[in-house]
């Protein structure tokens, strides 16, 4: 890969990915490769300092002796990346909404931090991957929780107090009466997101609760339940991303995300929804469109995040209140 | 209203919509005052001559003995101005899909003519009139089918081969089973379009098939089934609403179509499920979105229509093939 000509001589940067669930970190070097990565879960019952802390820690991890030039952090919820702060997330990390994200971090790590929402970061790296300038892609993220982002006609859409691209809060047929975290009901989150596809396993199964780990190994040896659990998971997921592609006409849909990772058993049922929601003249296009995984693999989300530090304010140290 | 320089002199235009039901037609002065109205039954059962037809005796019958500078026509469907095709249709007008609906109608009129889609003729018009540069709009259309466009950061949307704001074909809870013009299951169009409505009561209440005015009478007469379906149609539609208002974040929602003209028992359900769908920080935001009329009221189709002439291509009398 080509080095970018203002990269040469430049330090690494930290890119660091908040989940609900675990924190992923890695150093990229000026041309785009990762050096080193760590990973921990995310302390997410701790309140907001606990999870301040595991982010610093990630970042000296991963840079060891070595001083990164910055840091990029992209992370769930409605995040303003030019102040820096995180406008509103779900409970999925307990006493999250309305932190100072970004001063704060620079305060415990000594490095200038930019931050943004994760799947925007992430889908601002595969649009870059793409090089087709103007594409529309429609990026689905499906973890702990669902989030998205949009790009139509080659612009990244923020939206009203930068909620757009949260895909997860779509109505959704299968999750007809399901508390989501937002604290509406019947929202896609509730039934598409890895806590959703393990609670309507455990629904479906009775005795002890199985994570989402579990009810995929039991899928893979052939119990019923762990599999329609995932299908009605990846079915719901497939149908909202159908019936969005109808409303925008994306060129590109992209499907990333730790439950993903569950493979064919996902996959196959998300891609049968999306085809039976399309109108014509996408159902019958010889070009017809496929969900995909991202094209930068596994490492989309830490590499989206390390590439905030180039395109997303930068903000200093600051040691003010957490709020 | 202040007339644009580059109009003066110029003749009137005509605007035509489309609608699965009905047709109208205005005669637009270059200042945008409307000249001369007409609207007729769409033969929607007769096939695609018959249409052209009408629509040519429309224009006839607004024009009168003056001869209009051209011709614009908004149509449901996915419609390609450049090309002044009928790309797809559903089923509303028979024999309706791939029509070259602009040549055919400039032949009949002898005038040059202008086409795209209905809803987002409305919403450029609707745009226009918001006076407010960049913004954002999600435009829903309410009548025969359930259609709409999305305006981002001041940009129409149009997408792969122009789909891009069939809104009606996104996956809704209250249609679950329900077969969809388009062919698929339970879109929001088979319970939120007038005739999905009127189904619906039509399966509460029994007896002899009343058409969408009569349920309307009967729910201000006070008949609960009446009541029941308009709320589940109209609860659909703002649902649907509220779930893209938190993927895409607009600053402005507007719903138009026959449907709304029901009035509040109408509006009051729809605007309520709108509200229960927003995540933070849309929920709780000082200026909260509520959606509403369009600025223009029920002549904003036929002056999109009428707009067409200025902003699409126009194409020259052609007698050859429907397709």
């Amino acid at each position: 890969m080509a080095r970018p000509a203002a990269a040469i001589g430049a330090r690494p940067v930290v890119g660091l990915d908040l989940g609900g669930t675990k924190i992923a970190a890695a150093l990229v070097a000026p041309d785009g490769t990762v050096r080193a990565r760590y990973s921990c879960p995310t302390p997410a019952t701790e309140g907001a300092d606990a999870v301040l802390d595991a982010l610093a820690h990630a970042a000296a991890a991963v840079q060891g002796g070595a001083q990164a030039q910055a840091i990029g952090v992209a992370a769930a919820g409605v995040v303003d990346p030019a102040a820096g702060v995180v406008r509103a997330a779900t409970s999925t990390i307990a006493d999250w909404s309305g932190v100072r994200l970004a001063p704060l971090l620079a305060a415990r790590t000594g490095c200038r931090v930019a931050c943004d929402n994760d799947v925007r970061a992430a889908a601002a790296a595969e649009y870059a991957a793409l090089q087709a300038p103007g594409a529309s892609l429609l990026h689905l993220s499906v973890g702990t929780g669902v989030g998205g982002a949009v790009v139509a006609d080659g612009r990244m859409l923020r939206g009203y107090a930068g909620v757009a691209g949260h895909l997860g809060h779509l109505p959704s047929p299968e999750a007809a009466g399901l508390p989501c975290s937002c604290g509406a009901l019947g929202h896609l989150e509730a039934v598409a997101a890895g806590p959703g596809i393990a609670a309507l396993y455990n629904r479906l199964a009775g005795g002890e609760p199985a994570p989402l780990e579990e009810v995929a190994r039991r899928a893979a040896a052939g119990d019923p339940h762990a599999a329609g659990a995932i299908a009605t998971g990846a079915t719901a997921a497939g149908r909202a991303l159908g019936g969005l592609t109808n409303a925008l006409g994306p060129g590109h849909v992209v499907v990333g995300g730790g439950v993903t990772g569950i493979g064919d058993p996902y996959w196959a049922p998300l891609r049968a929804a999306f085809a039976a929601e399309l109108i014509e003249p996408l159902r019958s296009a010889p070009d017809a469109l496929v969900p995909r995984p991202p094209l930068a693999g596994p490492d989309a989300p830490v590499l989206g995040a390390a590439a905030l530090t180039a395109t997303a304010p930068l903000h200093a140290p600051d040691t003010g209140e957490t709020r």
